[in-house]
């Protein structure tokens, strides 16, 4: 079986995203890539399964294209997501996406969250930026792999740097976060929907939209990501 | 005993609405129906009794008149709110009336739940209905049969499909959900409840009332139900 | 020991409103009454005692005017307003003080909970009335009754019925219920708060303030209380 | 090993906010101060340690001025907010910082927590104050230490008690709270999450900013502070 470990580490993820109440009714998934051999491979929930029955060898494995290398299952419905994203985001190793409640509502009211504290400034480098909604033609073009290019322009378009913002919301749909590892994406898609729910409430008393004031923003930011990062016992993250 | 099969799908959906947290202080019930037979039978959760202590044995049976067929106890007080429903929408199997939360806030704000994402849009064919207040002549003739009268009454003047609209708001009281079976009405009531969670707080935070555009919804809709289904294993739902 | 078997209802009252997350923090208490004897005797929680270690035997029994018959420990800061309560209203048999969070929320912002629902309008006859604030003399002349005072105020002036209503919100305070026994007072409180839940998220979502049609929340409340009452097994509640 | 006792009263608080769910993803820390002996010594979390591995042996012990005085592990990156506090505020025994959530939102809005209720008034005397937004000149200065100078200010400025009032909002970022010991600041951070989500609630319904009369409020904040405290067993708290 291809990829032994980091199906595992997907299977985990996939579990994860259930049990930590991000993926209600198997709304979610999650995938990984390994970049290392000559050709880079995708391993993915398979579609339509549920988290509680999933093995390792249930994952399907294809390549950057989608294509399937190995599996007997169809892969999830959302593959050419993850597939462009892996393509353009040439960083980041896992991808999960979510039908988290809070995340998902500013999705549903296509609002970007702005950075209202110190938390939102150590995971994510300005708002929690907000996709357009497909048009009729990117639709008929591809619903799926239209959801992917709608993210990468917006971060295109928006200058911004999937390292420094490992999420996004699709206007209408739900949110997808990322990370160097499925199990950082786990973390970032977890904190995204604290954020998420912080910020609702925050507004919902009327925060200002402008957020907090830069330098403090940058300074939470810089801590934690910074060449100088001072949390926690390593010096980097 | 009469329809054992169909005794034991109804008594798990009783169970499983409360299990969920879709029937809060045993307000809700589930029923199902045999069409197979020469006369249509329906199994119904008997009035008042806790989940916890409910037998197959519990059930009662009635005729689609709700003409007790066979049980010692006395039937739902919904009763006949089930059987308009069987006897207007023929390709119906199970009925399942909860007070979950946020779908019964919805309900009582008399408001319909717009599409406002894909989550929505995989499993509503358009916005969540909601019925009219009953009239004091339509509380006189039986407040419980014209429950169900008001609602054929707006699925038949808004043109929906009992199939691709699976359920419903009674104004001022809570919603009822169907499906081909008992456990696919306790399914439809559970995302209902999730699509009015998620719709409560897209709509806080100033979500469109038109919500999604048309394009995105059909696609949805259509990944799910339509001849071309994409979704799962199987090749349609 | 004297009233056996009421302190055993009173100790479960207690324990369960814990238990079911109405008194966080301890901020509650339960009280029981007994007027079979010559002299009516109550039985309450003694003060900040946590729900967890109390026992039968360390309930407070006093008359009804709030005077230690038996019981080693001060009764709970809160007796004068049961003992008031008991006094005017003669068919309570039981008193919950709860802070659950939604009830006290109302309370806080010194709103009666209008009708917007048939559960409502099984429980509660009217609105969930809310009581002025005391005065600075109620303050000074003792507080404690002086809630008691202004509940039975708020009954009298409204021509309320402690039967049809029962249960209370104290402005800036939080709810009281009551009931037959101990057991139904902590069942008034519970459904006062899920109806207190579903109500805030009702008005947020634009809901009515005049509540559901008077024909319809008429029909609710006799079908439970009435002499025609047809829910449940045994022909009243 | 310096301090068992305290340490163990600091581990135990650290470990409860966690168990509480008042520090999500282990956002937040806890410490202790011992001023009995010739030179007052803290002990406080190690930065980015879980909750669950945490042992009395890897908490930090730090003097007045934040030079560690034993421990292996680097202290929290909060140590000079904490330090800062035990100098300004000699009373105190224990400071706990949580991102709980609605105690955050409020801070992430920049405003104070309204006296709107009784529960608010026995353990806050007047509103849960706000700091000021850091200014740029204070971030350069030392984030941390500067958000403790804030607090310090706010509370000189606005005449404040920290006996009196126990917690603070520090804007844009989260929550402080203290006690006599680490396990009353536990208490009060709880109960302060309590009274911000009951405050939002009643904030969403309209409740006067003004709060609860003053004759009220003072009423109760004596009737558990004051000589002639009434609640509870004791006398005092």
């Amino acid at each position: 079986m291809l990829l032994e470990s980091l199906r595992q580490q997907v299977l985990w993820a996939n579990r994860e995203i259930a049990r930590r109440g991000l993926a209600p009714h198997t709304f979610g998934n999650a995938s990984g890539i390994d970049r290392t051999g000559g050709k880079a491979l995708v391993a993915i929930k398979p579609s339509g399964v549920d988290y509680a029955d999933l093995t390792a060898a249930d994952l399907v494995v294809t390549d950057l294209e989608g294509r399937v290398v190995e599996g007997a299952l169809r892969p999830s419905s959302d593959l050419d997501t993850h597939t462009l994203l892996y393509r353009e985001f040439g960083e980041i190793g896992g991808i999960v996406h979510t039908h988290s409640e809070f995340a998902t509502a500013w999705a549903q009211a296509g609002r970007a969250i702005p950075c209202l504290g110190t938390t939102h400034a150590d995971y994510f480098h300005g708002p929690v930026p907000v996709t357009e909604a497909l048009t009729e033609d990117e639709v008929r073009e591809g619903y799926v792999r239209s959801t992917g290019a709608v993210i990468a322009r917006r971060f295109r378009e928006g200058g911004l740097s999937p390292a420094a913002v490992p999420g996004v919301l699709v206007a209408g749909h739900a949110p997808f976060a990322w990370g160097r590892t499925p199990a950082e994406a786990v973390e970032h898609a977890d904190v995204l929907e604290y954020i998420a729910r912080l910020a609702y409430r925050s507004v919902v008393l009327g925060a200002a939209e402008g957020g907090i004031p830069k330098h403090v923003s940058e300074y939470h930011y810089l801590r934690k990501h910074g060449p100088k990062a001072t949390y926690g016992q390593g010096g980097g993250r």
